[in-house]
């Protein structure tokens, strides 16, 4: 409501299953000792291939929350 | 066949599921409106967090149409 | 290890059925023909509309592969 | 709350005063036809000068307003 | 003179001619029915290739013109 | 004067009165951590709209200061 | 129809003519070799002078086309 | 009214006081040689701080001016 | 041959008849003060619209020339 | 191997010496504090000027490294 | 001299001593297999870490070379 | 220290020897003529080739000096 200000953190999840599972696996880890978390930006989707296929969906992510005034 | 002209128009869909769904919701709405619609362009990813989770997904998306003549 | 070099080829690979699924069938597209796939990364993702709906999702990606010495 | 879709659309407010007073000149237009306005973003910011001085400054800003379900 | 305010619409011409033709054709669709245009960007060239030549090209432009009061 | 290496924090500064106030928010609420700070950039203009106004406006930037060696 | 893959190759044409024969020169010669071409995308023009003249335009596309399943 | 051309030039003022004046600043040194100012862009807004304030606003603007035929 | 330095300078071309004119009248006009220019690229194209037509296309580009050493 | 996160930090490196200096410069730093580095990325490269020479290089890096469980 | 087409191809090389020599490392691998390579250009630069210093840099480029007529 | 405007020229330097000389090339050249250097920032490397080799590193770096007041 009034003037907060929030702070940005840039982290890369990565998951076996896919592009969504890459996010919400860089916030559960975001959420372990940060709170008040408020957006997440996508910024890069890129994984690593092995044997031909995807093994690792990574997608890197700006999270932000707010800071205690 | 001859030299249409297409309009675009920007959206934010936003779902609870994720991203797929999100561009899904903003199509879904841009068809309630407009027709001959031809092609989408994502434009940006994000979402909201409550409780160090995904709330919403959102995602902009452009939704290209063909006008009439 | 060593000094290596990798080529970098930009596909895109379409699905019915979502995001994720058109950046395999790129990948596996790749496959057939090149060995030491490494990684991939989204530079575009779209998609072309039918009767208000996406009918295919199109995701442009680059796929980078180690080069035989 | 639930799954909305957002519309965005594209303004160029002007104001021989400043920067900030023409992003509010152009969220005042919108104001006058659309309803649920819910945010902007700054695209470009530039600026008409004659004598050597800023006569008008003119940013172009994006307007998120929420659509109708 | 005094404070305008502009909006925006996003179009894609295309043409058999040329990209220049292109242009030309998204600007008479948007004379049809918006008054004042002042001005056009261009975002984006491509086009369409049908037997190894260029069957229409594709210019998506942006073009500004003055609302009303 | 040696080689100095700098660190770079990304926030969003907000604010009721305009843009540079907003900046001036987020850097207040850095100072009370940081010490020695040294420049900021502005990466994004945007704001949230309340009954056709701008409610508040919201700047991010990067600060950067100077790493203790 | 169905899942299809889409090769990019990136090629610049040159003419002494202007910007859209250079683009025309490029898929010609893409033509001579690659089937199924299905459109080209812009990504920069530019030039060589002479004699405080344009000697040749230069425009780098990107090439789309099928590739045999 | 007929072909002119425009030259850009690129400038950093600075200000104590805030982004607009800075901007003003820049204009007015321009203003000191060169005639037919007749736009400006902003490029880039940054600041150096001291103390945990801002101490100088720069802004990075192009500004054109019509050149003699 | 050797080490040579090159300047460049930006500048906006206009013309009534296309896009590739305006690029010539911008390098013409750089001709008349400036020797041994030696390439050019496109940086933005837009037009000036009157009457629902493009009165005057514009073209900003960035001409590069060797320097004396 | 699982399904690991990242956390990335920027930094700037300062070095007399040259730009690839600067970088393993704000690497050792940050290795001085944070456990398992595992990758960098060059955002920019810029430098101090005096006397007419380059004082110190400065590339912008971001720097990411596996977070613990 | 004629109307030349150019084909551009993406490697990424890697060094364990720095960055122009990584450039050279993907160019050298390059000549192995294209005749009349011509330019290069410089897309991305980041490395891979190991116990806090650099172990490989790496460099993405794109290398032109003149196709056979 | 008070409200200082400062200009920005656009350079290549180009040399035979690597990126960082390319770059301090296009600087001395720089500084023959104009006074009060201050930073440089770097805007793209590429290079010209001979016989699948570099023949000329080239740099294109932006060059900001002091104006006097």
């Amino acid at each position: 409501m009034s003037e907060h200000v929030y702070k940005i953190v840039e982290l890369v999840g990565s998951s076996t299953q896919g592009t969504d599972k890459a996010i919400q696996n860089a916030i559960a880890r975001a959420a372990k000792t940060l709170r008040n978390l408020d957006w997440f930006e996508v910024i890069e989707t890129r994984g690593h291939l092995e044997n031909g296929k995807v093994a690792h969906w990574q997608v890197k992510v700006k999270i932000g929350f707010r800071m205690e005034a």
